[in-house]
Parts: C-alpha cells; sequence; structure tokens
C-alpha cells in the first residue's frame, strides 16, 4: 500500500510516527526487513530560510529527526542533546538574527546541506544524502527543489510601516503576535513540484492530510502548481484531519494564519477551506477528520469525528487507521 | 613610530605580543587610552581553505585569537574552552575532511567570515569587521584580498600518484610526512597586495620579518607581486629573526618546507635564501637576527646573535627590541 502524506513541521513529524505504527512498521527508524507499506511525506519548504550562510529547512528537519529517532521530544524541534555554543558565540559578534534556535548538532546538517546546495545539488538529492544517516522509513519529498519561501505581511512595531517579512521572523521572533496581513508564498507561481512529489499522488493509495497547519504548511505546498490538480485527479480517496480542535489550533499559531486569509479557526472553516473534490471546482478532500464533539458540514465532504489529539503514539496511530478507513482502505 | 610585520601563525602571533611589550603596549588587547605606537601586520593568507563550505584563514585568526585574548595558548590555535559538538557530528554524516580541527567557537568565526564574503565584502573588511570583537590593537591586513592558496606537490602513499594537495592537507592531515617536491601559491601571480600593505612598508619605520616558515608563511607573503619590491624600496630598515635554532625549527615542520625548496635547515642558510637589500638582485635584509650560538654569515647583511626562544612575553619582547634596534630604530 502506499500512502501519501502532506505535512508540516512539529504536528506533521507526529503525525507520521503514528502512520506507520497503524501501517505495522516501526515508529521510529526502520526495523530488520521490514518494508510491507510505502509512506511518502509531501514536506512544506515554504519555511526554509538562509541564515548567517545557512539554509535551513525548518520542517524536512523536524520530520527527518523525529522519524529517526534524533529529536528533541520535548521541544519538538532540533537535536536531542542540544547545545548552543555556536549561538552565543554569533551573538557576541552581533550576527544577525539572534532570534532563531540555532544549535551546535543542527549546525551539523545545516553545513551539510548548504555545501550540497552551493555545489548544485537540489534540495531532493540533500534531503535523501541525509536520510542516509537518520534512516526515517518514509520518503522525505520537498513539495519542491525551487525556493519558495512564506512571508507575512505586517505593520512594524516601532515604525508603523507595512512590510513584508520571512515567515520565520513572524513567527519565531514576533510569536505571530503582528497581525498578519496577507501569507505570501513568494515563488511558489514558478516553483515546479519536488521529483516524485506528483508521482506519488498519482500512483497513491490513500492521500493524506496531516494535522498541519492549513496555511502555512498545507496551503503552502497546495500553491506549488500542479500539486492541487495532482489531487483532485489522483483515483485514491483524499482526506484531511482538522488541526483545529474545540475551536483552537492543537499547536501553533494556526488561527493566525487562518484569520490572515479570512477563514475561521473552525473544524468545519477548515474543511471548507479545503472544500470538496467532488462538488467545488478546486476542492481537495472526499473525507474530513475532525475532533469528538467537534461539529462540521462541508457540503460533498464526508465528515467524520474521532479523538484527533496526538498524546502518543497509540493515539496518533488510531487517528491514521480512521483517516486510512475515510480514505477507502483498510489496514492489516 | 610604526613597525609592520610579516607573520603566519602561532609563531607570528606570539612575537607580536612580544612586539607589542617591547614597545610599551598591553600585549593582549587594547588599554584605554593607549596607542603611542603603531604596530602593522601583514598576515600570510596562503592557508587559507574552504572546509565544509566555510571560509577558513587559520593565520588571521590565530593572530586575531592571540592577540584578543581568545587564543587556546596551550594548543596555540583555536579558541580556548572550544568544544567538538559540530565536528563530531559532521563526522557521523560522513562529510569530508574529518582531519581539520573545526572547533564550536571557532565555527562562529567561519561563519560570519563566509556570509560577508559571500555577501562581497573583501577579506580585509572581514577581518577588520571581526577585529571589532577581538580589538587585537594591531592592525591585521591579510597579505592579499585574492585568493591564493598554497599548494604541496607529493606522492599519494597508497597509489604513488604524483599530485598537488592543498597545503592544510600535507600540513595537518600528513604532518608533513609526505616529502614535498614542490610548494606553490597558487593563484599568487595574478594577486594583488591587500589594502594598506604596500602603504604600510613605504611609510614602516622598521620592517620585521617574525621568526615564522620562511616558505609557506613569510615566502608566500613575498610572492605577491608587489611585496617584494616594496621592501626592497622602503627607507624602512628590514630585518629577520631566525625561525631555525641550533639546527631545527623552533616549531612546525620549516624543515620539510625548506628541505623542499632546497634551502638547509640552519639560520645562516635561510638568512642567505632571503638575502640582502644592498647586494643582492632581489634580496630583502638588511639585518638577521640568529639564535645565541648560532652562527651565520650572510653577505650585504648584517647579523646579529640573541636569545631567540619565545619561552614569554618578556624573552619576545626582547627579541623584539634587539630586533628594532638592529633595524635602527630605538623604543623609548
Amino acid at each position: 500500500m502506499k500512502v501519501v502524506v502532506f505535512v508540516g513541521g512539529v504536528g506533521g513529524a507526529r503525525f507520521l510516527l503514528g502512520l506507520k505504527a497503524a501501517l505495522g512498521l516501526s515508529p521510529v527508524g526502520v526495523a530488520d526487513g521490514e518494508s510491507p507499506h510505502e509512506v511518502v511525506a509531501v514536506v512544506n519548504t515554504g519555511d526554509d530560510v538562509w541564515m548567517h550562510g545557512l539554509r535551513i529547512t525548518p520542517d524536512l528537519d523536524t520530520c527527518m529527526y523525529t522519524l529517526g529517532g534524533g529529536i528533541d521530544s520535548e521541544r519538538g524541534w532540533g537535536r536531542a542533546g542540544e547545545s548552543w555554543t555556536v549561538k552565543e558565540e554569533l551573538a557576541k559578534y552581533g550576527a544577525d538574527p539572534t532570534w532563531f534556535g540555532l544549535g551546535d548538532r543542527d549546525i551539523a546538517t545545516h553545513l551539510v546541506r548548504s555545501r550540497m546546495l552551493r555545489a548544485g545539488y537540489p534540495l531532493s538529492a540533500v534531503v535523501e544524502a541525509l536520510c542516509d544517516r537518520w534512516r526515517p522509513g518514509v520518503a522525505l519529498l520537498p513539495m519542491t527543489d525551487d525556493r519558495v519561501e512564506t512571508h507575512v505581511v505586517i505593520d512594524e512595531p516601532e515604525s508603523g510601516e507595512r512590510k513584508a517579512v520571512h515567515f520565520q521572523e513572524w513567527w519565531v521572533r514576533h510569536r505571530a503576535e503582528l497581525p498578519a496581513h496577507a501569507i505570501v508564498p513568494v515563488g511558489a507561481e514558478e516553483a515546479k513540484p519536488g521529483p516524485g512529489v506528483l508521482e506519488a499522488i498519482a500512483s497513491a493509495d490513500a492521500v493524506l492530510l496531516a494535522p498541519s497547519n492549513p496555511v502555512v504548511s498545507v496551503g503552502t505546498i497546495l500553491s506549488v502548481p500542479g500539486v492541487r490538480a495532482a489531487l483532485r485527479e489522483t483515483a485514491a480517496g483524499v482526506v484531511g484531519l482538522s488541526p483545529i480542535v474545540g475551536g483552537k489550533p492543537v499547536r501553533g499559531f494556526a488561527d493566525a494564519c487562518l484569520t490572515a486569509i479570512g477563514v475561521d479557526s473552525t473544524a468545519e472553516a477548515v474543511g471548507r477551506h479545503y472544500g470538496a473534490r467532488k462538488s467545488s471546482q478546486d476542492g481537495i478532500l472526499d473525507g474530513w477528520l475532525v475532533h469528538e464533539g467537534d461539529a462540521a458540514d462541508v457540503p460533498g465532504v464526508t465528515v467524520r469525528s474521532v479523538p484527533l489529539l496526538m498524546s502518543d503514539v497509540d493515539a496518533t496511530a488510531a487517528m491514521a487507521r480512521a483517516a486510512l478507513e475515510l480514505a477507502g482502505v483498510t489496514v492489516g
């Protein structure tokens, strides 16, 4: 069975752990001889950024470290046992930015990646090389090898000047507290889907949208030309999992992102925002999974409710099983 | 008084500490209000190298850290209190090379430098920016802003194939144990002296050659077109200090380098290699300082012998005073 999942960072990575478990695979890494099912994660790269001359790919790394057993699972991102020597020294040089969490172990990953990118390798080849070490047991496909960076239009707090800043500046530095007038995946219009992305969607048995941020994670993947059409055309069922539970995002600042695009922070509004494959012009969903107790009426889409809190791998595996079932496939 | 000194790494940096002391300056850093004398160090950049996508400038860093109080003084290079997390992680990715000492604190310096170089700043401007933090109390001028890299022609130990490797590979990886058939400062022919280098030499009251490696440190600086002529034309006295004491280099593998260019490892042979300003066609010395007990007959050059072991700052200051005196200037 081939399952394709659209993912962002922390939430997407955790969902993949559960999905692997649901498919009978080891959540972390690859056990000897196991390969009955194929999981392909299409990963958001709109959060990627050059900092201190290093190319940083937060969502890809979070997935790679989480599935490869290297993640700091309390923080949810970055390496376990991390130290911060380089960051402290950069601050002593007054090197901007100082607000981004650049750990020493993490920096080695960024150095390998940046060197390969500068040598001309596409991002997808870099991810493959890094995964030689981490063995996530899942194909991690960048949504695109082209440079797409999400920017957010804000009013500069001191000057009041309206300007666009990189997503990371809004998200990490300002903790998404400055109202976003617009969220734009810069470069998306000219981007091509990463190698294997369209093929994976076309040949999938099920396509799932992880309960990741519907604007800056899943939404950014959908902004790459050709991806939405591939979702609408695949023979597989397409099912999304709501990241909104009880009117609030489970993690991150998804509500601030939804506000920016004029969508309410409810499971129903997000489901309607994705829309139905059958009955709308550019919708992508066959099924929409919401949290127990949340109601959602999404015309043309089968809505089901199950517990949607990824409290541990077992709970997440149950969510994944429900999503696969809603997509029309049954596991084991 | 303006003193110009040609330096390499460890030995050159230690000599600068003593020279500052001899001039009544704080050896490390800058004391409040002090600036009676001007020291300009012209620093070898032939050891510089790109590694892991970082531009590494060993001699400039050794001088900057030593004079700025950040050096690991036991090792002689790199930062005090260094850790090696990034290096260990790079090795886990199998990223080459693994034999170069890339410390975490050091990496912050390399990141700032590499980013500025890629943004188009010349190396001399980068050094100035880094020295804002370190305040070495000495102008550190790269010998050139152009890319010059010393390469060494060796026979590959396994295959026997003759090939040129970067100086660092020969020096650090092979500890200069493979016989060098030639030592070539690649790029020197097209290089221009760094900003201020020729002007400093022309306006100096004394020019000293530190007891650095005469081939791969001082020799590389001399390979930059215009530098040798500036030394021959300056009104200042030019005095060298022998790095060979009792027929052996005080540190490093200078003998292996001298062998490669057909010069004996004696104070006399090195003095003759530099040659006399007055009586030879391309010589650069007026005076040559050798170690107590070493004899040297260098035609056209005034030779004097004093203790030349840089055992501490006082001993080094005494060497510097003797060199300045031989160059015809007196301090305080």
